[in-house]
């Protein structure tokens, strides 16, 4: 193996320098997933309230990521419009607006930063304004408003991330732009595109074309389906001889099976999707394929843990030339196995091992893929079901026993 | 839904007290497992000396189990025997006293455990001067370093924990006894009993009769193998008319092929595990049967994460009258779906639904169930590897190939 | 390889005197299930009138069986007793008596046994009268009826198989022995005995004691479960310092996950059992487990193919000497493989790849076990059911709801 | 249920005339895979010598196929040409003429065929001389050696099937045509096109502009996967404003995991393909979905046993008007389980818990799904093993070590 020096890198150069040199940045992971199990986010609203409700909470996942190795902090504002607050926010007992959930995030994210020299960035992302047909104008007001914190709090740059429509996603780069800072802009969508149907090379097209320097995917979808997007974004800057760096931050958990939208529409969101997390080594994996496609942003979303964000920094520690801070608690490939009492134990210390185990899920009665509810659906009925936010669960059942799947 | 009024918990008393009155106790979750996945334990050795290096780490994780409803908060010193920290921590840049390590896991129990009124419960754990067959009184001066400082700290109760051999247990149990406290030990072995052949109900008379007043099992095999070793262990203490409390605390994973060592053996430990971790919905489960089987200290090992202990708090709330705090962030059987926009999200906020939902892995190329390494190892073959410490790969190798698996 | 000379093996005893001289003797498989895949069996009444409908398609699969190894035909008189083909035979348009379904039978084994040597061996089985519980008389008259066809076709020697209760097994040897021609007894159970609660053990005793030369265990379980069955069969018999002959003819199905019943409470039980039939090379590694336990009667019953026949015979040809007829179109452990023409193909050529394969379902949607039905029904619920035929849909399916599976 | 008039349908018509009067004609199954089962045929070589050594065996297989409802009876000639008889076929001991083997396989397919009135057609498929780059006349010539056969011999049709390359198809169709009979034409092609890389859709028009009146494919690829190339031929043939009858002889194998060459490449293949066995429910939604997709020449190839074949006949038994004689022993949707004494066994006797059962395979240490051999081959070590035939074994594998698969 080789010696890999490390060093304590030096971030003095923001987000565009550091791509434009050529060097590697990753991401962090997963925020409302990571909670959600540590008891702090609500599954369904998945809003991001404990900014002010647990601050050290929050502030101890910035320094597992941080410590894993991530060059960017996101700012906790997931889902932290005014509008989806105010829509779904409602089980917090005391109301608490969405500015001060927003300078929250702000405020623990640079903290934490500055431990490390890490680049603090503000996000935002679709809005319930946007789904429920509001125009143009409203919905670039929800994205200003959030913006004006990240100004205030002086942020590195900016995210716009999880759209599922790319004319939002465009609204809101051109929102974002107003500022004046870099803006990166990523789609939560698969091979297939956008809801609307417009394919991922005309995502990234119009994305970049709005002003995003960096653009990409996130969430949804499992490793290999979204770099499978990746590849169509990148090809669809090419025939259009746009430029634009390229990030990618898919899900932890693997979802071969999951239709156009993704995995929430497989059965076993969001509480039975553990047989599904994906191992250290299956990002180790994703890791290569990103760097190999020329992918220079690599992070996770949903599912992807502090360990998993350390597994892409070691994988790409000899093109970085150093580890994470968290590798002094962790031996590659499984080499802090060596000195294990049992051979057979010892003999999982190595790289092929780890590389080639098809891990068991002692689950014999579950099966390995699922269909993913509305699958089969038809295209009629799913739109009625759509419109129709009324309709009836025995409407429901029925619509469904219709068709057989 | 029945209606549960929200109660503060007041626990004034000790753990017998409690016990006594019928009450049910939860326990907290796995600390060497959530912790390394945070980044701050390395598996292999699995030493805690983060106690000193990161305090705020491993008093985050006690207050997210707090929070999630356990009584007993378990100072963070598995493996925390001077012969232990010795041998495997060596990679630890400065050398950390054995002193050190446990004093400052008892300094942070107890000040989370103030938060809420929790108990503090100072642990053993096996250890290697056993292992390596040194006698009695070494083993025995070992655990009597560590209870200096349980003493010295004042915790509520002493539990040995993580022990294959009841030889071993029976010793620790009789120092601990020492302390005047009460004694909860715990066994990590399934229905074919100890490393050295003696059955569960057997393990469980000596321990009782060794002074401890809480027995069971934790660690090494999944809650349903737990359950059954438990249920061995209530009918050997019945059929020696001993009575005592019954205590679990098995892992979060789904090991239904693992051999007589557990875990440790199946091809996915440590790195590759993550398909076989448990949902909440199967927790859920756990903890009704567990209840149902008169065990009323329940709580988790390797694999708990703060939400699994949550469902158990959860699934026990109408026995016991109140919900943990953590239950703000969480809908009851995923009822916090009930508001999604798509029908067929909607239809996931119901009981049945996750009750009876066979969760995909995701991994078509996967097996459901791995055969445990040293499977159909004849006797004679893993007692030579076993003494042999120095047997060489090239041995090992061959010696397996003599094998067919 | 061992280049084995091939003999037209020469049957001029009986099957006791090539058992007492130790002769490997191999059974034939199974007839209703492969006469229903080909057409001429009814899955459900499973009766064998097709001796006379269908001559020509009997005759045919014995000759398959004799030219894959069988040294034993048996007649196709499963479920011929008279109530059996009463009770269920009415949905043959013209009736056909017990006698000449009988008789056919006897014609066709001998006819083909004669092609080759083989002996020929009358079947009988479990009875209505038997678990409509009329008397001894009575269900012993039901076998005699059988018996005296078998007398006058003069059959070599008389099996007894498929016996759910060791009582009336027990009843058919005592009737069978009154030919003064040997009879072997098989109980279609598994390890937790027959249906009365009565150990493999004991039933081997019991059928041992009222004259049978030969006993074990046929149908309704695996290889392996069947020969777990087996052992304990062969343990009683050594307590009980008894002697006889062991035979074995399991299912052709992988049945890990079946209750006491076997695999008709498998819910794919009879219709859906196709990812479940083994392969050639389970067969060849029951066939030497088999051997190595001692026992020298091997067959198989329902899923057995003739290709499974042929793996038994391929398997023991190194101590038997020789190699079946059908050999001659199989080459050992796929080495016909050799000459073709990719190369990943041939590396196939080759005992370590087929003993070693995992083969794939390609059903990623199933699971790779299922809970039988009955599973977890209370067993006052199981009883109930059983008493009242009665029972109607609607009862059954709430007696069903109330039991969460 | 409708009821069904049962009819002895009367065949007085030739296949054109009942496939233009929009009749349904069903195929029969596969003979290489059965009657290896049934020990007559080599897997490797796959030659059909068995119609001169074994026609007994041959002729109850077509019985059987005729009884389930077969409309066409194939001559068993696959792979019966003089070169491929020649090259493989030496391991049969009194060589057998490639004149003599045709003859026989026509003179059993029309014995049976009239005791039924079904039609018979004369089968060629591809050869060995093109895959080793033959000139166009020697390939010729091979089919029209088989040819005189089936013209001496009065088939009713031809069909040229099972072929990778669709310019040897055309060559075939071209000699086939001269005879002046109707012409059938399937390749064992998936979505992907045939080797040389034409797609489906230039397939079926190429093989229609060269005399085909019956298009479409067989072998190689389950019926999901052959009905989407089905789907791609249909839309070649109308976007060419081409009309030709469709015809579909798909695995009955579940295969979703293969590659462009299909189940060859699979692990699996040949000897341990038993999971991957579709059951009769399966076929009857194939053959639903074939009808629905204007297929009216529906069959099957290998693994397709004659209760496959019952399948197709039941499943479209309202659109003819009658079911199959074998139907006699088969109640539609498992009805015949509805006497059985159990409950739950009778609760299985209806349509709806077979179409929905999702069948275990009893094999919790097998995966799902299988990485086709060759799978993640670079293109040039592919090549370069296809090419060099001599490539030892040791070579193999180190390419094949070279890439992780």
């Amino acid at each position: 193996r080789t010696v890999i020096v490390k060093l304590s890198s030096c971030f003095l150069q923001g987000i565009l320098e550091r791509l434009d040199a050529g060097e590697i940045v990753i991401g962090d992971g997963g925020f409302v997933f990571a909670l959600e199990k540590r008891g702090y986010v609500k599954a369904g609203p998945w809003t991001p309230e404990a900014t002010v409700e647990y601050p050290e909470a929050v502030r101890q996942l910035h320094r597992e990521f941080l410590r894993a190795g991530a060059n960017v902090l996101q700012t906790f504002t997931f889902y932290a419009s005014e509008d989806k607050l105010e829509n779904r926010g409602n089980y917090v007992a005391e109301k608490i607006s969405c500015h001060k959930v927003n300078e929250a995030a702000c405020d623990i994210a640079r903290e934490v930063a500055n431990e490390g020299d890490a680049l603090v960035a503000g996000g935002v992302s679709q809005t319930p304004s946007y789904l429920s047909c509001k125009d143009k104008a409203e919905v670039k007001a929800a994205f200003r408003k959030q913006l004006e914190v990240f100004m205030k709090k002086k942020v590195d740059f900016l995210i716009a991330e999880y759209f599922e429509h790319v004319e939002e996603a465009v609204w809101a780069v051109e929102v974002l732009k107003e500022s004046g800072k870099p803006v990166a802009a990523t789609m939560c969508i698969g091979p297939e595109g956008d809801m609307h149907g417009v394919p991922p090379g005309q995502c990234a097209v119009q994305l970049v074309k709005a002003g995003a320097s960096i653009i990409g995917v996130n969430c949804h979808f499992d490793p290999d389906t979204s770099l499978e997007t990746m590849k169509l974004m990148k090809e669809g800057l090419q025939a259009a001889k746009l430029k634009a760096h390229l990030m990618c931050q898919p899900l932890a958990f693997h979802t071969p099976d999951c239709g156009k939208q993704g995995f929430i529409d497989l059965p076993e969101f969001p509480f039975g999707l553990e047989p599904r997390i994906v191992t250290r080594w299956d990002i180790q994996k994703y890791a290569r394929k990103a760097y190999d496609l020329g992918i220079r942003f690599i992070g996770g979303c949903c599912g992807f843990e502090p360990y998993h964000i350390r597994a892409i920094a070691e994988e790409l520690a000899p093109e970085r030339g150093f580890l994470p801070e968290a590798s002094d608690k962790h031996g590659s490939w499984g080499d802090n196995l060596s000195m294990h009492t049992k051979p057979w134990v010892r003999a999982r210390a190595r790289r092929e091992y780890w590389e080639n185990l098809k891990p068991a899920s002692g689950r014999p009665y579950c099966p390995s893929m699922s269909k993913p509810d509305g699958w089969g659906v038809t295209k009629g009925a799913r739109e009625l079901m759509q419109q129709k936010e009324a309709t009836t669960e025995q409407q429901l059942k029925e619509l469904f026993q219709k068709q057989k799947f």
